[in-house]
Formats: C-alpha cells, structure tokens, sequence
C-alpha cells in the first residue's frame, strides 16, 4: 500500500479524530475510498478501538431513492441508536462517479434528509470527521490526470497541522478582539460585524470543532452585511455551474444580486427562507497545500488566501448568544485575495493580495 | 444490469427474507458482492423498506484484526443496537480472494468472535439470510470460469421455491414420524435416532426457519449414532484441504476417525469440546440446481442427493425439548449418494442411489 495513504489514516485517526482504546468508531467507506479504509481499519486496530464499517455507496443510494416514494420513516430506529451510542465517524469520501445522483429527483433527496433528520443530529453529535480519498473521479471533476490529482490531495491533506493550528491561532485571535470587517476587492466592497461572535480556529481535528480533513481555515458568523461582493471563484452549485456571482447587502439581506453564469441557482438558493438572504459564514482561507482550484468545497475554501461567504445557516460554535442565522441551507461561495484585494479588521489589514499580517511580503 | 442479478435481489428481499414496508434492514456487503447490493437496494426502496449498508470488507477485517492485539473489547454497544433494533439482516457474500484472512492468526480471530457473541446472537435473532453473489475468486476456488459460475449460482439460486418447498415437505413429514435413520453406502453403515426431534424443511425462506439462499436441504438433530461412515465429498474445512474422512461411532460420539487427507483437521475439530464428538446435523440435500461440488457448503451440501453430517452444535429448531447437542463448533462433512448407497427411515428407503422415494426412477 502506497505509504502516503497510511500516513494519511494516521493524521485522521490520530490528529483529527482522536481516536483512543475502547472508541466505538464508525467508518463510512464510499465505493472508492477501499484502500484508504484499509489502512484505517489497520490504525483503528493498532489503537484498540472498536470499527464498524458502513457502505456508503453512491449507487445503491440512487437506486433506492429512486425506487423509493417519497414517503420515507421518520429516523428509523436501528440507524438512531447506532450513531447515538457511537463515538466518532469517520466519513471516507471517494466518489467513482461525481454524477451518480444526478437522476434523482431533488424532492425525493429533500424528503430523504428530512425523515432523517434525528439521525443526522446524532452523527453530528459524535466527534465526526469527512475526509476523502483521491479517485478517478475527483481527478476528473478537477480537470486533472490521477497522479497529480493524488500530489494535490495529499499536499493538502498531510500537513504539520499543529503548525499550521498555531498560525490559525492569531487570526482567530484578532477576529474574536475585532469587531468591524471589511472586505475589498474588484466588485467587492463589504463590511460586516462580529461583535459578539466567536471564530474558530478549523484546524482538522475535532478538539478545534473542526470536522473536515483537510482543513485550514479561521471561520466566524457575521451580522449586519452592507454592500457588495463579488464571488469570482467558478463553482457546481446543486450540480450547476455558477461563475462570477455578485451580490448586494442592505442591513444584513441580500437585494440585488447577479452572475455571468448561473444566476438562476443564486435566486433559488435566497428564495429557499429568510436566511438564506443572510450570511451565516464569513471563512478564510489558510491552507497553502491548495494552491488551485478543483471544483471541490471541501479543498477549495480553504485554499490559502481566498475568502468565502456561505448563504443560511451559522455554525453553532461561532455564536455564544445562540443567536446564530437560521436557515435549511449552507452554501459557500468565494473570492479570490490572492492577487489582489484584502481583508480588514477594525480598520487594519489583516489579509492583502495574498499575504497575511505575519507573513513575509505582507504589505498591508 | 444483468437481468438475473435483479431476479436474485427480488428472491432474496420477497421470498426468502419477507420484506415488508417499514422493516429496518441492514444489508451487508461484501467487497465483491457491489452488484447485487444495488439491485437490493433498489428492491428494499420499491418495497418501502429501510435501508443501511455495512461494508464486510474482508481485507479491513484483515487489516483490523492483524494490527489489535487479543484483547477485544466486549460486545461494543453502538453495533449491539444496531442488530437489536434492526428487523433483517441480508449478508451478501462475494470475496475477492477468499485466502484473504489466511495470515490471521487463529487465536486472534477467536478471541474476537467469543467478544461478540451478544451481537451475534442479536443478529441471529433478526430474519437473517446469508446469500452470494457470483465473483472471479469464488468461481476460482470452484475451478470454473465466471460465465459458467454465474450459471452455476443462478441456477441454484433462482428455483421455483414454493414447488421446492413441497416437494420437501413430504421428506420432512417422513422424519418427523419416524424414528430410526440408517445411512448406507461404501465405507458407512450407520445409524441414528430422530426420536423427538424435528425436522426443518429449509426453503431458502425466514418463513421456512431457513436462512440461506440458495438453501433446498432438510436437516434434523440425530441422537444415539453407532457405526462408521466415510464422508467422500473432498472440501476444505478451517483452511485445509479434507478427503474421503472416515468417523466410527459408539453410544453417539466417535471413537474413531481416519482420512485419506486432513485426518489432523479432523482430529483438532474432535478435541474442541465433549460436543464436537457428537452429532449435531443430519442434512439431505434436495437442491436439483446444485449439481456438483465447488468446495463451498452454502451450496455443497444442498447438492440434491447428498447427505450431510455435522459434528458439534445442534439447531434449536431441530430440537423441541432443548436437549440438543452443545458445542463450539458446527463443522459440515459431506457423503455422496447420487451414484449408490441410501438413506432409510425406520428400515424403509427414502433416498436411494439419488432418486428420493416419489421420483422417478427411484428403486429402494
């Protein structure tokens, strides 16, 4: 087995998941991630924790959902009480086909999620994480051969975390004593508060309240949006291309916005609730193994020196007060900093053309 | 897909396990097993069934147990709930190398079977059915190609249960009221008491107290065995190759035991427990569509004109007052009757040179 591949079930086991003895672990293997849940299954035995594996196939989803009508049990009981009495989940991500559910009818998949709502609860409740392993197909969706899709994947993924926790920890400290942001840019002018909100340091390990690997960014939930961004960074929304989205706050809602391509998928996403007009998500970018973009959100956002907002719901951890944006939806979309643009806190750059504070080059 | 694949799934979920709407099915997959788990899936979702899928892979299993030491914890609570709380449970089976787990020691797998014993009884107390798909590495444990193993299996799997299950019923009303079996044939003259024992017509169905598809055998519990027989059909029994074993009995347990090959096997199997020298099975294959040997017993000992014998534990369904024999083990042995020999139920031929009393041909 190819080392990099242990090494990686090492960081997730080890650093992300904290896995101890006597750990009931659920491990969630796509049909693509075979060899990387081997060298987990391996660790998790080395470690003396307990392992379950489940099948997440892509295919057997879609064809039970589309077999299916849209009436499903609310929460069935078994999977319930596997997640309720679970310590971790480990999510081993590996698609064969990026498409696989492209034929399911979106109200069948919403009243899927919806039935199983307690479920989801209680794998969230766990000390979960998603990683995923680099296939055929996520080199494809990238635009990229496999080997160099795996040197992507891995430079991403099998980082001096601790490192890179510690340099994370100075954003989060002038976000947590900040109050006012703004944001600058070719068709960006935004400003926003986190005066009472808490940002969180994502530094892939779930005793940072971070549960995806990679990860590397410092996130917080903003309030009180005013003016314009422009989103430049091309993504698949809901299974659609959006390019250039721009959109226009007024106290704290979206009303206006537009985008070269995709624009459709914008206002449907803002006419979901009254949430989904509000930002529950100001992140920032911090991982410097991605260095380009593979149509990917679980690399992409973290791409060091880029910036994302995400439309609807606020993560818990940013809001003591629990007054967090509500929302059914999540939807990131970012902005490129790193050839120019910037970032201020208070009035002082912290992010500019690519560079942070702390940085060498920093020219703030 | 490949139409019989489908057949396959609908036998499984509507004749064998009795699927119903609501039912809480977990599906175990096997790492070759992937086709028939969609078409499962698609069957469960018509049906308005439950769904989750764990994943048996085999080298994770490998990888696990190579890298733990021999302390296992007891019965982990979050898999426990999920086999209490589940409805069925449907194993498909299909290894990609089935010497997979032959680098594991022996202790170390024992150690953590006898730690799961409380899941597996909760799994046992499901409506389960094991089944297989057809994949290269059991077509080449069967010496076959994999077109004619795929007929192989689908003819035994795809039969017309329900005149198969009538047919079987007639012999199970012969043993249960009967009480004296003699088994005769070269090399074995041996006989048996039923006496209060029950007899399980075993229909490939959780309706019929029959948990494996392809099944079409009917077994009972024999007591008071005294004799020899020589079990000539060559399989591989804990990893090692078994021929021509030959058992003598006294006041029901054996005295004596030979083998052209393998006699040690046999011998480590006598010594587990004072239960494993006595009988716990006898069985009569039935199935037509099994119609030779592929060193596999799921299928091997339902070949239709065989008898089979197994030293060690007895079925409870075989076993109205609870008496039955205890043991450790359940370890199959096989006799051929197709060309001679026969099997008799108080001194009156059932099953002679392999034509069963009501068929054609037969000659007792």
């Amino acid at each position: 087995m190819e080392q990099r591949i242990q090494e990686h079930a090492a960081v997730l086991v080890d650093w992300s998941a904290r896995i101890e003895a006597g750990d009931d672990v659920v491990v969630h293997v796509d049909e693509g991630a075979h060899d990387l849940a081997v060298a987990v299954a391996e660790a998790l035995g080395e470690r003396g924790a307990n392992l379950l594996a489940t099948y997440g196939s892509a295919e057997m989803t879609r064809a039970y959902l589309s077999a299916h009508d849209d009436a499903f049990d609310e929460n069935p009981d078994y999977e319930r009480h596997l997640y309720e009495h679970a310590d971790s989940v480990l999510v081993l991500e590996g698609a064969r086909n990026t498409a696989e559910s492209s034929g399911v009818p979106g109200q069948r998949r919403q009243a899927y999620d919806r039935a199983r709502r307690a479920i989801r609860e209680a794998r969230l409740d766990t000390d979960w994480i998603s990683t995923q392993h680099p296939t055929r197909a996520m080199a494809q969706q990238a635009g990229m051969d496999i080997d160099a899709y795996r040197e992507f994947v891995y430079d991403a993924t099998l980082r001096d975390w601790e490192s890179l926790a510690e340099e994370m920890a100075q954003l989060k400290g002038l976000l947590d004593a900040g109050s006012a942001i703004r944001l600058v840019g070719e068709g960006t002018d935004l400003t926003m508060s986190i005066e009472d909100r808490r940002a969180v340091n994502s530094a892939a390990s779930v005793a940072y309240d971070s549960h995806n690997l990679p990860s590397g960014e410092v996130f917080t939930a903003p309030t009180a949006t005013e003016g314009e961004v422009t989103l430049d960074v091309p993504m698949t929304v809901n299974g659609r291309r959006v390019q250039n989205a721009w959109l226009a706050f007024e106290d704290g809602a979206v009303v206006d916005y537009d985008a070269d391509r995709g624009a459709a998928v914008i206002g449907e996403i803002l006419d979901t609730d009254d949430g989904a007009r509000r930002l529950g998500e100001l992140g920032i970018g911090m991982n410097r193994g991605i260095d380009h973009i593979t149509d990917n959100i679980l690399f992409d956002e973290k791409m060091g020196g880029t910036v994302h907002l995400a439309l609807g719901r606020a993560y818990d951890a940013c809001v003591p007060d629990g007054s967090g944006n509500d929302s059914a939806v999540h939807v990131d979309l970012i902005t490129d900093l790193r050839e120019s643009g910037r970032l201020a806190v208070d009035g002082e750059s912290v992010l500019e053309a690519g560079r942070f504070r702390w940085e060498d080059g920093f020219n703030g």
